[in-house]
């Protein structure tokens, strides 16, 4: 690895292929990127006809976006709206709900932290045993936790979702992974102050379309819209959500197929010395002494994975393909 | 046309063919969508691979694209920043500037009031003859004007931003249909208090993957970035935005054939019996005292045109393609 900055940049998110390229320039390509939790086998199905690129998103089309969406979630859909991702909305929070102070339990996904303070809230992160006693304007409750995969219980999120409307409070619950644990999603819940975020790029394996909802109370929605304009996401978005969320068959079929690759990949994961401390079926994250070392071992395998400011003896693992099992089971053998 | 409520659906935007279709079950199939000024022949080149849908989008893509942009419009990368439309960048804009009032040259496109408004601003509509002298902390000027063409002229532009700038108010040129008339654009004028908007869609015909920018000093350049979060436009807008800006011949020769098509429309117009008051070389506005009759009659001919709440007897027309003026042609000299 000639730049010794990359490991930097490789802390703020997944992803960022270019700059690993340019940092290895000897890595073998095509890359590998295990660096996100974005399902490396995609929904396929159609894309948006070019006659559909030519045009305005038609009104018509988002709501029936959102319709099938909707009853995919089990919420109604008067109380969500689509976002250019989960991403999108974490970006406007701040702006939608007038608080002075946020806790958000961490570490989790940065960029809810980064998002309050850029807006001059007061945010601290908190740890999970604190949260129900939190007396914050919003807290934020990433479920299933990025990067360790803590769950919160879906009955103790109800609780803390009444408790907190009683007295004017917010949860947030940014739901981006919940597909890995759907028994505990509450976008189906109903309470004044609860937000759901949901994301569609990562368990459909389709980051690159620009998709999520926020699912809240309708006056909520409503401002929401209004900050976004008449066509909030592209023709992508809205042909391929449409017909992934209408897919029951594949989400069944990629719930199974994830769960036996996690397995796999923590066997294998296991036998290099790696301690797996959590994770979701979409990613595993893992702690060794010899983290730096590892991360840039893979690199120079062409294999990109996740380090952690905050976590240096951290290293995240996405879930492989089938046929990306052989190159990484030889890259972990090759670690001296 | 079976629907009355479809006349004042149709006066909000352009597009909806949804909802055309709706109101006008027996027009012959497929529309013509003449309704918005979107170019009917859009650039053509390689939309996103499979592969970079699956990613989050590289933020070396968001870079190659600025560059790109930057270049095309005669403005240095760090003053700019891509937003998933132009429409984006207006919704957020009351965010970002911080003012108590906003007068807006019009009548003009309805989101900028819109916007303002939402955000609980003081937006009134002003004439043009009277922008040079408004103390209001924001003045929107769209040039060229949708939907009439009206012309600012860049000199005068200028002279405005400065003034503006000195005594700490800002000035917003909404530039969507620029290449219409470049030598009017002010993309490349350094002002602290210009902001100016641009889209893709229009020029380019590809509104559908939604893609803009909005031009300002670095400081408001990197505020609205943390409003949009790292991953502001998707995979498509990367990939067609970075080939179609650095494709100076076909922009050239769009120009050109737009020009072309224009002259010929506005003879069919007139000799329809239409007044044609002003435009650019994608839409003309028009004015008959028979605009909804006409509306009417286009739509049963499956024809969307653009009629207007606050001038009812003006009817907006996109540029044809073509192949689609002989049916155009018809459809007018049908009309009894």
């Amino acid at each position: 690895m000639q730049d010794a900055a990359f490991l930097t940049t490789a802390t703020r998110h997944g992803g960022g292929l270019l700059k690993a390229a340019a940092a290895c320039p000897d890595a073998p390509r095509p890359w590998l990127d295990l660096s996100t939790g974005i399902n490396p086998e995609p929904w396929r199905g159609p894309r948006a006809a070019e006659a559909e690129l030519n045009r305005l998103p038609d009104p018509g089309a988002l709501v029936a976006l959102e319709a099938v969406a909707a009853s995919a979630f089990g919420c109604a859909p008067d109380r969500m709206a689509a976002t250019a991702g989960a991403e999108a909305a974490i970006r406007l929070l701040p702006l939608l709900l007038g608080v002075r102070s946020v806790e958000i339990v961490g570490p989790t996904y940065g960029a809810h932290a980064e998002s309050w303070r850029a807006a001059g809230v007061a945010t601290r992160l908190i740890a999970a045993d604190q949260a129900a006693a939190s007396q914050a304007g919003v807290l934020v409750i990433v479920n299933p936790n990025n990067p360790d995969g803590r769950l919160t219980r879906r009955a103790d999120l109800i609780a803390m979702a009444r408790a907190r409307s009683a007295v004017g409070r917010w949860l947030v619950v940014d739901e981006s992974f919940i597909e890995c644990a759907p028994d505990d999603s509450v976008s189906d819940v109903v309470e004044p102050g609860l937000i759901v975020l949901r994301s569609f790029g990562k368990f459909y394996g389709l980051a690159g379309v620009r998709l999520g909802f926020m699912l809240a109370a309708p006056d909520l929605v409503q401002h929401l819209r209004a900050l976004l304009g008449d066509w909030p996401v592209g023709a992508d978005a809205l042909t391929m959500g449409r017909g992934a969320y209408a897919d029951l068959d594949w989400r069944a079929r990629t719930e199974r197929a994830l769960a036996e690759r996690t397995d796999r990949l923590d066997d294998l994961l296991a036998e290099a010395g790696f301690q797996i401390v959590g994770g979701t079926s979409l990613f595993r994250m893992t702690r060794t002494p010899h983290a730096a070392r590892w991360f840039q071992h893979l690199c120079e395998a062409g294999i990109l994975t996740r380090p952690f400011a905050h976590t240096p003896d951290g290293l995240r693992f996405g879930v492989p393909t089938e046929r990306d099992f052989p190159r990484l089971q030889r890259a972990l053998e090759a670690f001296a």
